[in-house]
């Protein structure tokens, strides 16, 4: 039974990690050149680049906890399935959001919406969380390594602030989604003992 | 004889994962943002986010059924990798139908169109179940598990009868496009047991 | 040693797996949605979508080959992976031919155009089966497997002919792509033996 | 503990492929049909298409040495997980800067960053072999393997030269890509006495 459950969590790595992959390419796609030749003409784009580096490292950072995440878990359900479709789903409307933000940097909507959809990859995150929770059982390692989650409700909270925030001023904003991008950079490590107690 | 089948049908998945990841991902480049930076324009786009939202459920739908079905068949052959195919190039229009009738939800071609491309998935489908099952042979568990099938049959006269609806009221179409989306969120039961038989 | 090689070889497949499922699926996001929304419009993008129906099937004619004679090498080394890139650039240079040719259905300039990159592209095949001929030896199965060769030949014959023909009649040079893809259709079976022989 | 590791390289070898392959994918959709129909017109895209198979060779290259390199280490962790995603950040823009060359081959700023980027790219590779490094230890075979390392240095010298001389003529510059690409289109061999010593 162990070892199917296995092979599911690795097709549904296996296509995740195939969505984040276009979705962390496509995004470039967004970034135009300059309308001249000139380097300093790239100044144009740089909030547009800025909004591409931000959202890069935001999904990158949702690449490696779902990682390690899923590869904690004993396995998925048909429940989890779904929430790992609802994760992506948030997930693929970063390309959307980076876009509006980087090319009105400092108007409160795109600003607002680029939160937003950061607090629903957030909180399908968690959604997905509690699936995997539920599929490992109440006592087990999955479950006591998640427990608390500190830094997940933090991260909520910063996003909630940013998005009100963006009606004052969009930089103080910028500067909550950076601050949150920092915290995590630092990658996920609940699920280390987990996963080093099974090797 | 069947490890070679079970490798055959893992590079089946895989190709089709990739195809389906690419598909569900890239119809959100046609996400353009709004004219201006209010949030209130988003109401500008909310038909194309609509249309890209049930979309998304629908090849979500695809690709946890088609893993299901490819994981409970003991291989694949030639023509069931034509039958996939198939499927995928189906499946590969409907970011083009999405936009089409997105752009133009209230217009009755877009919205057929969109329900054709549906029916042909579904058709599509079928041929490939047909095919795996003579992979499996007539007395197999697959082709016991996939006996039946009503919910299939029921979704192909669904989505004609959405095609003519569209050309009385598009909204017509649009509420039944999402009826069987929710009759399908519930993931496709009939191989789990054929591939716990198995595990 | 062996088990080196098939692992090389399952990275080179997935690699290619991974490039190929984009190039089949970019391919869609040149077929716009025509200029109204009547049904009878469908007609203005027929050209269009004439081609990317062609080209899907030449592209999975190539995946499916691609894969049935990596699986039957005995493993992959430096030339035969970069001769697995040179493929992937021509099949990556389809999406552009096919648009092209499909803007221009009756223009010789795309139709020819077209022929040579799928010219260049059974080029590019021909050379990877002899690198990996080169890995298998020359007594090897796979060796003899790819002997002879005929259908291969004759394609590359074809392309020549559609490529010239182009300049006396479009409509002739599509009828021998379409009489190309029909005799591809059928998997080749020349690498079955081999893989069977292994299992 | 050591097979653990092993996994850990292999989701980061299938995103980073996954990453790759759509990077080199989606740079010829920047590739634009002529204006006309003429064979002759095609002139008018030779700098966009010669910048595309530059950068196509480019890439090809990374994934080659990416793929030795990771497959020569004994894991990945989290350092070495984000200096993987640098390197993918810098892999990124590629298709950003082949595009600007591209379309300005004989202007100073696009070719001085095309360089800059690729530095950036040897830069980031060069952080991700010693994030390995760390993982492996100072006495590890893949240590001994990747000392020396002169075509790496001696590439980044290149880079720092044709970023400078493109602002005195884009040709020289252009000579300089080339010719790095050519010292890398052999492959990096200094792995291959590692994962043979391991087979």
């Amino acid at each position: 039974m162990k070892s199917r459950f296995s092979t599911e969590a690795g097709r549904v790595e296996a296509f995740s990690d195939g969505v984040i992959a276009v979705i962390i390419t496509v995004m470039v796609l967004e970034l135009k050149p300059p309308s001249g030749t000139d380097l300093h003409l790239l100044r144009e784009i740089l909030p547009t680049f800025a909004a591409y580096v931000l959202s890069f490292v935001f999904v990158g950072i949702y690449w490696n906890n779902h990682h390690h995440m899923l590869r904690a878990s004993d396995g998925v359900d048909g429940r989890a399935m779904w929430a790992n479709l609802h994760l992506l789903f948030w997930l693929s409307l970063v390309p959307f959001t980076t876009r509006w933000m980087g090319e009105n940097p400092s108007a409160a909507g795109p600003t607002a919406l680029y939160g937003f959809v950061l607090l629903m990859c957030g909180f399908a995150y968690t959604l997905l969380q509690n699936a995997l929770q539920a599929v490992n059982g109440p006592d087990s390692a999955f479950t006591k390594a998640v427990q608390g989650d500190l830094k997940g409700k933090m991260s909520l909270a910063f996003y909630v602030c940013a998005i009100g925030l963006a009606f004052v001023s969009t930089i103080l904003s910028d500067v909550l989604y950076v601050v949150v991008a920092i915290t995590w950079f630092i990658p996920d490590r609940r699920f280390e003992s987990v996963i080093s107690g099974r090797g």
